[in-house]
């Protein structure tokens, strides 16, 4: 599918991401972005949000700590950079768990024009169906995609991506991208990506700055993150010495991507149209 | 003591652990949480405090970098967490070191029902006894208990826990948990883990997860946060190779609780109770 | 030069640093100050401001993540800083992004009197000489300084250094650290280090300490803080095995720190005078 090449173009192009996103996950975004040959650059003060957006190549949304000061700063730069033609990715972290949260994530998607919405299960499902159960900022059991239940997720996810007009991510054992016609199923990862804090984060960061590079393919440019995510997931595994845990895992995953030769994305890559 | 089955306890019920934490150190918290079998939440605007604080199990304060928007996120997650019964857990970083923090202790201690409060020398002795020389947010050499003065420690520390109710974990190269009866003095740890930032608000962290996965043993929950902390400052040290310094050991340290095995805790922790 | 003593003074006087700095780095700023022997100390709210850089030794600004109540905290500690003679270093990471860092930076410079500043080469240039290509938080390839061209550089670093009085560091490939009368060029580092978020930051933190343990030499500190982040870079790229990255890499960097003999500093400081 062009794996190699989407992947190839970030680091070609060396886009500038604007994240405006959580401090809890902030660190690892910024050296996520450097890993996979992008530029990262954090600001949410509203009264610059519009400058430095304008100098950006993208911007990741991320609400994981958001406050009334950053929501501010969101819906400034969202706004700019829709009108400069920049991809805006949106992950709406922990909508669901309070009302806040909710009206935000309504908010930012009828008021700005987004390339990509890329969240867990239960955050995808709660803005897509209205539903999802809220278990805090992961996924909850409940909501969990099977193989049997795929079809079913793939046409509410078809039907989301036609409403809003982004490319849809829905993250979990098996991951699921899709825009209004297709959808791609994938099976890379490890579970060992659920015990570190962030991984999510990483990956709206990371896809961010795929879509930056390869503006004419956003679904291609989202899947090819995902991929690159899970791949380097199971990479990371393989490092692993008896005495290391997630911390140490969450180097070598961001160091695998640092490392990530563009041709094993076409080689490993395991997933299915639908 | 039972420390194998109140630690197994955390990685059966998975408490949801709310923070209310700096911005220093708070991956590390979240990634601890994770580690020793919780799941962390992070959120500090006040308009959702107590929304996100219901859904959770556990309540976590930590002042190091207070602001007042989120002191007012305190108080709100706090008085929420105290109407639910959930146990709220207390670290005042640095109380002695401005006029805000010490009535923002000092109200949080008289406002807010705590299960248990976590500091060093400096911060608990200020705390307890109106006095504890202040050197920024870490202990004063001044402050620092010997075992020849544990037996005083002691005594103050559990009028410290019969005036709030809570129980006092007060940490150094002697760590020191009481309540209003008891007292363990704990010697598991090593001088490593003064070398990092952050180990206090893990702790603090983690000790938010014990108690809401064994709220009937606030007391045992308490201690095994700390010898599970101290225990895995040990193990950490032992996987250091010479060029390796504080920041691989805050890898091998939160690596070492994601490995801890219970019994472990039961055959190496080391401790008297007084 | 006496880098070997100068160093040594960090560990030996554990200056406690006050850090008004971005969330993205922070972390990393307080281990290394731990790592080269001082202590950090965050805070960011001005109500407390002036309180705690008043326990501190050095305060250390920071606008990668400013906003405005932030901004407020920075100018209450600086004139604080001031009236205590304290040594304050400021990093004005991003100017030029923006109108609100370029008002911020300009601002700092006329009201608060500086130990030194630390920044790239499109930063300082544009503060120096009001020209400098911004490109976000990383240096522009078009202000790039070459071998031939640092005469150039070191004439207008030593003429802003007369102007405000701060000793001046510019970092990139080759480093630069003038005052109003001398300029070292500094040919310690590697090419890994700009492949990690903060590297930049980190140095700033510890110029701020380097500055507070030395305080009749602001020079000679600033170019021992600048050199032995340049040797710990390469000291970390030595330990990297095939599979590490950035993030690993981070972490040996700051080991490296951690493990700093002073006296490698003056066997392998590689440097000229201009």
């Amino acid at each position: 599918m062009g794996f190699a090449s989407i992947a190839s173009q970030v680091r070609k192009r060396r886009p500038l991401v604007h994240n405006i996103t959580n401090y809890v996950t902030v660190n690892d975004c910024a050296n996520i972005l450097i890993a996979c040959g992008a530029s990262p650059l954090m600001s949410d003060e509203p009264e610059e949000a519009e400058q430095i957006t304008s100098i950006c190549n993208a911007l990741n949304i991320n609400m994981g700590t958001l406050n009334k000061r950053t929501i501010e700063a969101m819906f400034k730069a969202g706004k700019q950079s829709n009108a400069l033609n920049h991809p805006v990715i949106f992950d709406p972290v922990g909508v669901g768990a309070s009302d806040l949260r909710n009206k935000t994530a309504s908010d930012i998607i009828s008021q700005i024009k987004l390339a990509a919405i890329k969240g867990n299960a239960s955050e995808i499902k709660r803005m897509a169906v209205g539903q999802g159960y809220c278990s805090g900022v992961d996924a909850s059991v409940f909501d969990t995609i099977t193989y049997k239940g795929l079809d079913n997720a793939v046409e509410w996810m078809k039907a989301f991506s036609q409403k809003t007009g982004a490319v849809i991510a829905m993250t979990g054992a098996i991951d699921i991208v899709a825009d209004e016609t297709r959808a791609m199923c994938i099976f890379n990862g490890h579970k060992l990506m659920s015990d570190i804090s962030g991984t999510g984060c990483m990956l709206s960061a990371m896809t961010a700055a795929f879509v930056a590079a390869n503006p004419s393919t956003p679904f291609e440019a989202v899947c090819t993150a995902v991929i690159t995510m899970g791949l380097a997931g199971e990479m990371a595994a393989n490092y692993m010495r008896s005495f290391e845990g997630n911390m140490q895992y969450r180097a070598y995953l961001i160091d695998s991507i640092y490392n990530m030769d563009p041709n094993a994305l076409e080689q490993n890559a395991r997933y299915e149209m639908r």
